[in-house]
C-alpha cells in the first residue's frame, strides 16, 4: 500500500530521506496507538483506516515485516482520566500515535510521566495537541503526515462555504419537513460569485483553497506571514494583506487556514470578529482554539455574522451542550474534512513510513518534521504550548 | 437597476435588439404573474425579487414609466383548481410570466383557454412548464432570461457534489445531536479529487459547472448533442461521450444539466439507471421529471446508487409525501438554485427587458427566444409537451 502510494505520487519520495542520520532502535519498543472508535462501522469497512478497529492496517504492517519483537501496539479510544489506557500506558511508551480527530493532549503532565518517550507521530496534521514546548525540552520528536489530507481539507473548506453562502442547510430541513417555501430560503441564499473572499494563512491547505476558487469569478485575499511567489500572485490574482484586521474588513467570507500555536490561539477574539464586515461568514477548519468559543457565539446571535461553519472544537470530542452545536445558522461538522477514506490511506501509509525511518535510524522527511533535535524546526508553528484547558469546558 | 445590471455586464447587451420588428400593442394589457408567496421574509426583504409580495418589482417599474393605462398587473401564487386566481385570469391574459421555483404550468388545456395569450415569460431560465407544441401551434412567443441564474446553479450542483461525496449531511446531523462518532461519518466520506464526474449537456450551467471543477484535480467527462470547442475540451481536459450510457458507465458522479423537452423526459429511467457504476453519485438540479421517480428510490434503496441531490421535483411544489423526501442518502432542496438573490436581480431586469420590448414592438434578444413565430428557435429545446402529469403525483 504504501510504496503503491508513493509510485502514485500521493507523498512525494525523496531520495535524500535515505541516508541514515539516527541510531536505529533496539530491543522491543511501546506504540500507543490513540484513536476514535470504529464501532459497526469499523468492523465492516476496513478502509476506516483510521480507527481502534482498524488501527491505521499497523497489526497486519508489523506481521508482514515481522516487527513483533520491536514493536508492542496499545491501540485505545480511552483517553480521560487517570484510570484510562492511555494513562497507564504512557510510563512505557516510546512512540504516541494520535491524530487530530481524536486527539490524544499531550500536556505537560503526561510528557513528564511518559519517562521512555522519543517519537509523537500525528496520523493526519496538525500537532497542537502535543506541547511543543515541552517537546523540545525533553528531545521528543513530533513528526506530522504532511500533504496527506491538504485536499481533503481544502474541498471541505469550498464545501462548507458554498453551503453557508448558498443558505443549504435550511432549504435540505425543509425537504426533510414536507415544507416548500422558497422566499424564507431566498431570503439568506446568495451566489458565491463576485463576493471577496479571504484566507488566513496560505500554506499547504489555503493555497489548495484559493486554487479551488478561483473559476468562481470572486475576488481572493490572503494574509500569511510569508509571501507567495509572485507568480502565483498574479495567476491567481489574490490580494495581499500584512496583517488579518487588514484582510478581514475588507472580506465578504473569511476562511481559517492556520495551525494551532501560541500565536494563533484565540486570533479570532471579540475584538478581531467585530472588525468582520456586518453580514459576513467565517469558515474554520484549522483548529477550534484559533477563535474564542463565545465572541463567536455572540457574534453569531447579534446578527454581526451571517453563518459560521468549520469541523473543529475545543477541546474534541466537542461535549453534548458546546454552544456552538445549537447557535443559530451554522453548517458545523464533526472533525472529519481530513479523515475521508482517501485521506486515511494516506496518512496511514504516512505513519508507516515514519515508524520505519524511525525503527531503521534513518531519518524522516524535512517536511514531516515539527519538533526535532530541541527545536521547533516546521515554519508553521512557534515554540510553546497550545493544550491548555482540553479537560476543561473552553 | 436594468441599466445598471447592462453596463455591469450581467447581461450582454446587443445593439441589434434594438431594431424593431413587432407591431406595439395598444390597449391595457393583463399580465398575470405568478410567484411563491413571500410571507414574512418577503415582506421584510425587498431584495427577495420573486415572491409575490415583490412582484418582481414590476409594480414600481410601471409607475415609474407611466404605463398604468397599457398593463394591468395581476399577481398571484394561487394556481391550483378550476377557482384558483390563475385559471379566472387566463381568458384575459395577453402575458402571464412564471418561474421554475412555483411553475404556472400552461398545458394544453390552459392555453386553449387563455385565448389572448401572446407572451409566456420564464423569469428564470427552463421553460418546460410551458406545452412548447401547443405555444408554437398557437403562435405564443415563449421566452426566458437566458443566463440569468446559470452561475447560480452551477455553484449549487458543485456544493451538492461536495456534500454527497464528503457525507456532509449525516455530518451535520451529528453536530445537532450532541454526537461525535467519526467512524459513523468516515465510513462515507470520500474526496472529489482523482474521481469521474460526467455532466450530461454541457450548456450555459454544464460547462460552468466543468470550469468549477477543473482545479479538485478530478478526471471530466461530457455528453452534448453538440460538441464543445476543440480549444475548450483541451483546456478543461474533458472526454466527450457520443451517447448518455457512455458516459455514465465511466462516472462516479453524475450531473444532469440539460432542459426538459420530450427527448430528456424520464431520460434517467430504471434501464439508464442501472447502468451507472455501483456506489456512484447522481446530481439533478436540471428538472425533476428527466428521472424516473420510483426507478431511482429503488436505486438509493437498493444501494446501486450511494447518494443523490438536487433542487429539482415534478411536479412543484413537491408533495408533502413525495418519495424523495424520505429516501436514504439523500442532499437534496427545494428548487432555489435559481433563485439567490443574485440571481432574482439579473431575472428580475431580464424580465421587464422582455416586456419592454414587447410593449414596444421591439424585437427580443435571440437569447432569450424557445419559441417565436410558431416554431421553437432555441437548440436546447425540442418542439412538444413536457408538461403532462403536474397535477398528479408522479
Amino acid at each position: 500500500m504504501l510504496s503503491s502510494i508513493i509510485k502514485k505520487g500521493l507523498l512525494s519520495n525523496n531520495p535524500l530521506t535515505r541516508i541514515p542520520r539516527y541510531a536505529s532502535t533496539s530491543g522491543q519498543q511501546t506504540v500507543l496507538v490513540v484513536l476514535y472508535e470504529g464501532g459497526d462501522a469499523g468492523k465492516r469497512n476496513k478502509n476506516i483506516l483510521g480507527c481502534v478497529e482498524n488501527a491505521l492496517g499497523l497489526p497486519k504492517w508489523i506481521k508482514e515485516n515481522n516487527l513483533e519483537n520491536r514493536l508492542k501496539l496499545v491501540v485505545t479510544s480511552d483517553k480521560q482520566g487517570e484510570n484510562s489506557v492511555v494513562e497507564k500506558t504512557l510510563p512505557e511508551a516510546s512512540v504516541v500515535i494520535s491524530q487530530p480527530f481524536w486527539p490524544c493532549y499531550l500536556d505537560n503532565k503526561r510528557i513528564d510521566k511518559a519517562k521512555n518517550l522519543k517519537l509523537a507521530i500525528t496520523a493526519g496534521v496538525g500537532s497542537d495537541h502535543v506541547n511543543l514546548e515541552a517537546a523540545c525540552k525533553r528531545g521528543i520528536t513530533v513528526a506530522e503526515v504532511s500533504g496527506s489530507n491538504v485536499v481533503s481539507v481544502a474541498e471541505h473548506v469550498v464545501m462548507q462555504m458554498l453551503a453557508l453562502v448558498r443558505n443549504f442547510i435550511p432549504a435540505y430541513k425543509q425537504v426533510i419537513n414536507g415544507e416548500w417555501d422558497i422566499a424564507q430560503i431566498a431570503d439568506k441564499a446568495r451566489d458565491l460569485e463576485n463576493k471577496h473572499i479571504g484566507t488566513v494563512a496560505a500554506g499547504r491547505i489555503g493555497l489548495r483553497v484559493l486554487q479551488r476558487l478561483k473559476p468562481f469569478n470572486v475576488h481572493l485575499h490572503y494574509y500569511d506571514k510569508f509571501r507567495l511567489d509572485k507568480s502565483i500572485e498574479k495567476d491567481l490574482n489574490v490580494k495581499y494583506h500584512s496583517n488579518v484586521e487588514s484582510l478581514v474588513k475588507e472580506c465578504d467570507i473569511v476562511t481559517i487556514n492556520c495551525p494551532l500555536h501560541p500565536e494563533t490561539e484565540h486570533m479570532f477574539n471579540k475584538k478581531m470578529i467585530s472588525l468582520m464586515k456586518k453580514g459576513s461568514y467565517l469558515v474554520n477548519t484549522a483548529r477550534g482554539k484559533i477563535i474564542d468559543r463565545d465572541a463567536l457565539v455572540d457574534a453569531i446571535k447579534s446578527n454581526h455574522l451571517e453563518g459560521y461553519a468549520g469541523d473543529v472544537w475545543y477541546p474534541q470530542p466537542a461535549s453534548k451542550d458546546h454552544p456552538w452545536r445549537s447557535m443559530p445558522r451554522h453548517a458545523m461538522t464533526p472533525h472529519y474534512s481530513g479523515t475521508t477514506l482517501d485521506a486515511q490511506a494516506r496518512y496511514a501509509a504516512g505513519v508507516k513510513e515514519i515508524l520505519e525511518n524511525w525503527l531503521n535510524g534513518r531519518p524522516q522527511r524535512e517536511e514531516y518534521l515539527i519538533v526535532d533535535k530541541g527545536r521547533v524546526v516546521s515554519n508553521a508553528y512557534t515554540e510553546g504550548d497550545a493544550t491548555k484547558g482540553h479537560s476543561g469546558n473552553k
